[in-house]
């Protein structure tokens, strides 16, 4: 099977270390040769940072760690490649390290960003009539990636975001003075994982009293009827789940609203986002002289390993290994999907697409999932994210806290 | 052994519930009448706000979902209550309404302000000669009581906190860019919470690079000096670890340097502090250029109870049973304490000592605990934070989320 070479690339997940494990596995149980892992990504093979992961794997018990590993065991990076018409050098780089290191197969772990690396490479070595296979695993907490059902990485930040929702809202209620809570949740143009905040009505939850997705306009006038309307019922305590990317009507982010400070973009021209519930936070104290907590849940989202869900894992393990098998079997340009063959119970497939469906494709959140004015989502959209966060994998304690598997240098 | 009351004050921790069960659990194995419930604390008793807690706790499984439940059940509130020699009409209406429900056993589970109530009551008890017993049950996350080896709250807090603090470093490492991460702790006079950021220090894990506590000043130029240091032996993040109380030289707090604006007072007269991460973020972006990440821990260090310490749900739990049989002895105006008997193997033993020497009082880390001229901590200080996060107590899992037992109307 030759050698196998494996990246991660983009914002980590919780499971992205799951799926390593899975294309590590799945490669030397169907005998690959050696297993490289770049360092950084695409960005670190070019500069010749790689690592052979029999020497980082040692055993099951390493597996299992790095199964419940936060953050991208091997690093990322936010490297977009240019067109090969517009630079061939870097893809003979490129190309050059990879016969080097005699790899046969190509698995890059990543979102639609990363999608459009393994797209450009697949084309290149179909240009070039090289025979390595480039292969896809999908993974992000955002889940807005096309044609898949979900994607590994989702599932975690759900159950994540669901636990803290029931953490906080119970929290909200301790003093029973009316106070607001405004909690920040990472999506830049997608609201599915701001969605999982519906998570939180169970028996013994009441749930969030509103959520605001990116994906329609954002009335602050709206926001505050509905306040009133609450405390109109007397509530004690009003919880609000909100997306880093909501936007007024006309189109300007809510977290620019203020200080306006000009915020950076990224190498994919993405604007870095973040304080809108602070800045809907001063709005609303200003109106309602009341007190407001601003919540950003920050980083945690895409690292909390130690509230994982075992299905998203499993499933991350899984991506990880079909993508091994594709290319073992001679495909390229191609990325793992799941289809959902069944609600409940819950089951998925996995097939193989061309990459091109995803790459620089973002799928948003349907607005018949929308509700109430844009206030809330639709029962059908909790009920599609519930399985998804479903049984825990327990971390692996030592002397009280997580172990976690340590690249070592 | 009468009726026993018990109410719950000042802000939450992830085992205040399990304080109340060891309270209603022994007084109910020993023989009490009715156990109530005060709503919101000593506020709402005054308002004739109680509940009769054999409705809401009917089982076993109630009682371990209680112990399990985040927030304070019984709702808490921030109340001070006078001196009875200004509004002896305070302490006459508590009075009348402990006697209607024949209550012979009054406990309290607060911090040291909530512990001047529990010696304000005892004292006016005794004056005029009422033989209702009142006992204090600790808990704080701060753990900033006088006397006792540590407090209940204090080490699934530290618990949390090392976790997160493990997961935010591996965060940092993913992109290899130089970026700095400042996580705020909450703690506005004491910093033992902060010091727990020390624990994530582990054999998988490089800890965090500084850390500053309230107890000493605190000098940006010695926080960029060290980010230089960091930066010249090639670090590529750098993670720090700050009190949201700590101060400039001069004494004004970091969190009002910029935007200044006037932040309210609590009920004890105590500055609401926060901002102090965002604060810095900005003058150390200003300074180095680089990407600065803030992140505020924000509620969740007293919210967290999917992140419990076995050791401290266990100490919370017999805090309020050993309140209890101090109660049902005939004591008064007395405070539940730990004594640490060993350090390795861990070992406590409970004691009662009078509230007066708790009421009040803030504890702060010793001087010689805080090294590196105030940028971390000694290893003696985290040796005794270590035995108090250890074990985990596994949350009762419904339908993808951690159960709650909820007080229903």
């Amino acid at each position: 099977m030759g050698n196998v070479i494996v990246g991660q690339s983009g914002g980590p997940t919780s499971v992205i270390n799951a799926s390593l494990a899975g294309v590590y596995k799945t490669a030397m149980d169907r005998g690959a040769g050696k297993v490289y892992g770049m360092l950084h990504g695409i960005k670190g093979l070019l500069e010749g940072r790689y690592v052979d992961l029999a020497h980082h794997i040692k055993d099951n018990l390493d597996l299992e760690l790095l199964r419940r590993t936060p953050s991208s065991f091997l690093g990322s990076c936010r490297y977009k490649l240019p067109s090969h018409h517009d630079n061939a050098q870097i893809f003979e780089q490129i190309f050059a390290k990879l016969h080097e290191l005699e790899i046969e197969s190509f698995l890059y772990i990543g979102g639609n960003d990363s999608m459009d690396s393994v797209m450009k490479l697949s084309k290149y070595a179909e240009d070039t009539g090289s025979r390595i296979r480039f292969v896809g695993v999908p993974k992000t907490i955002d889940n807005d990636l096309a044609v898949t059902d979900h994607t590994p990485g989702f599932g975690s930040a759900a159950k994540y975001i669901g636990s803290l929702f029931k953490e906080i809202i119970r929290d909200g209620l301790v003093y029973g003075s009316g106070q607001i809570t405004i909690v920040e949740i990472m999506g830049r143009n997608a609201g599915w994982l701001t969605a999982a905040a519906s998570l939180a009505k169970t028996e013994d939850c009441e749930g969030p009293d509103m959520i605001f997705l990116p994906e329609v306009p954002f009335s602050t006038e709206h926001l505050y009827e509905r306040i009133n309307s609450l405390y109109r019922r007397n509530q004690k305590s009003v919880v609000i789940a909100v997306s880093e990317g909501i936007k007024f009507e006309d189109g300007g982010y809510v977290c620019e609203y203020q200080g306006s400070s000009a915020k950076g973009t990224d190498a994919f021209g993405h604007k870095s986002l973040g304080g809108t519930a602070a800045v809907l936070a001063g709005l609303v104290a200003e109106k309602f002289k009341n007190k407001v907590r601003p919540i950003e849940l920050s980083v945690l989202q895409r690292a909390a390993a130690h509230m994982q869900s075992r299905t998203d894992n499993a499933e991350a393990f899984l991506a990880g290994g079909q993508a091994v098998r594709a290319a073992f079997s001679g495909m390229t340009g191609m990325t793992v999907v799941f289809d959902r063959i069944s609600d409940d119970p819950y089951m998925i497939e996995t097939a193989l697409v061309e990459v091109e469906k995803i790459a620089n494709v973002e799928k948003k959140v349907p607005e018949p999932w929308i509700t109430e004015h844009g206030a809330y989502v639709a029962k059908e959209l909790t009920d599609y994210i519930r399985p998804l966060i479903q049984g825990e994998l327990s971390q692996i304690m030592v002397d009280g806290l997580p172990r976690h598997l340590l690249l070592k240098a």
